[in-house]
């Protein structure tokens, strides 16, 4: 059966860097050449704006990246049109080859947490991709539909552990009166799942977290609960994070490289200033050049 | 301006009872009178079939109940297909008067909250509800895009605190080093913006939480810390709450009844065993005495 660890991480290795291509489709960042209409959410338009938009970018991205995430809010934004698009794109992904990881934090109790697990990583899923993103405040019961769908299908989880935004302390952070703190229960949590879940090849698990690149030092003490979790690191780039950083909670690999991981980009990728054009050649060229520009920050800081 | 809490609280008193009927379409039950197709969930006549059912549903509950809850996982689950009729039966339900309660539960950072709460709370929203649920796990920032919204369009929020499921209390009871748990941490973070967005009817804010009927004890605990914030009450009736338990957390209205929020059956109403028919008068009165029994039994819960 195919392992969504261990394919992602030979990928990774084959590649030799850990980039994660964040699919952020701000309407109001969407460059000129792909405009259509108004741009409003509501107008139907926008939808087919933000396909073509995508697809152009996963043109550019196929075969230079492991994985791709969309941010399904921004799908969600524009109504069952924009679930229309979401599914072209993720069909054009996978046709390339590239894994999908959809970035959704669900979380629900009972049937409708299966009925989530159902929809995105189930046999006849509506939107089938290879992993998504999952939230455990509902408790460690309602991620149990989404380790059956994963256990039939080889697919991947990630948890959120620690998020990348300013407040994630709030709760995250909290110290609990038997010791450590929230999000470290949360990680402990799902030790044994995660050991469980390893895959043959790699010996990384597909029940992964997410760890924030702004956070670095929680970064160290989750891999020490969680050393098989693939940790997914959003907050590279825009959002202040650099690439030592983004890569703390990675460990030595077989090869002369750091592994465990990936490292998202969104907007620095997406979105350069240069790609500001309705010339497609130089759109094209400054979605490159950004991707380049990621790839060897990277691969620099996974070089051991 | 419209104000959420007020609007549904004026609705409840003259109704006389807190039902809200959750909008759950579990394919495997819903009656032979209604299903087209194979009833797969990747068949397109599905999402019609699920349209067919609730739109029969919401004439059955036209003038007899204040809200409706539609559970979004159960449309996410049909794709795209699902969404528009999810946008239909909101549609319709908010057309007879009712108010939407969308059960999301969603929950991000930064601009991606942003997407969602203009999804769904916004002017131009892909899909108009009336209110939401949304997950506080990343912080107490990421609600702030949600709290703009019904600042600007008076829409109403319910926060997730102590859910119905039987691992709530994984994370959500964990003792805090500084006293108290979890989830009351969480309902504390909500006090100023909950007693800021007060209806001026009702007293009643728009900013409420989710509260199971499942643990009584800690919806006394939570109204103490939230007195004016509207409970949403899941965990009656199918899975295992009682009306007493549920409404633990109501207080004295200005007339002889308990208020201060809403009390959700999903399955104990659409699907009640005398409903598997394709007899369309005998399904229609299956519903109308599955209402009147859940009816009764919160009018009778509520009064003082």
């Amino acid at each position: 059966m195919d392992h969504f660890a261990d394919r992602l991480i030979l990928r990774i290795r084959e590649l030799g860097h850990p980039l994660c291509v964040g699919l952020d489709p701000h309407l109001d960042r969407i460059p000129p050449l792909f405009r259509q209409g108004t741009m409003a959410a509501a107008d139907p338009r926008t939808a087919d704006a933000v396909g073509a938009f995508l697809a152009a970018v996963l043109d550019r991205v196929d075969g230079r990246a492991a994985v791709v995430k969309p941010q399904i809010a921004f799908f969600e934004r524009l109504g069952w049109r924009g679930l229309a698009i979401l599914e072209e794109v993720v069909k054009k992904a996978r046709k390339a080859g590239l894994s999908v990881l959809l970035d959704a934090k669900r979380g629900d109790i009972g049937s409708t947490a299966a009925g989530y697990a159902a929809a995105y990583l189930g046999t006849g899923a509506a939107l089938p991709v290879d992993a998504m993103t999952v939230n455990p405040y509902l408790g460690a019961d309602t991620l149990e539909p989404f380790y059956d769908q994963m256990r039939r299908h080889g697919r991947g989880l990630f948890v959120l552990v620690k998020t990348s935004n300013p407040g994630s302390g709030d709760f995250q952070d909290r110290a609990l009166a038997d010791g450590g703190s929230l999000c470290e229960a949360v990680a402990a949590a799902l030790a044994e799942t995660a050991a469980e879940l390893r895959g043959p090849r790699t010996g990384w698990s597909s029940l992964g977290v997410v760890v924030g690149a702004t956070y670095p030092g929680d970064a160290e003490r989750i891999r020490a609960l969680l050393p098989h979790s693939l940790f997914l690191v959003p907050g590279y780039g825009a959002q202040g994070g650099d690439a030592a950083a983004a890569v703390r909670g990675f460990v030595a690999g077989p090869d002369a490289r750091l592994e465990g991981g990936l490292v998202n980009s969104s907007r620095g990728v997406l979105f350069p200033a240069a790609a500001v054009t309705d010339d497609s050649r130089r759109w094209e060229r400054a979605i490159d050049e950004a991707l380049d520009r990621a790839i060897e920050d990277l691969s620099a800081a996974t070089t051991r």
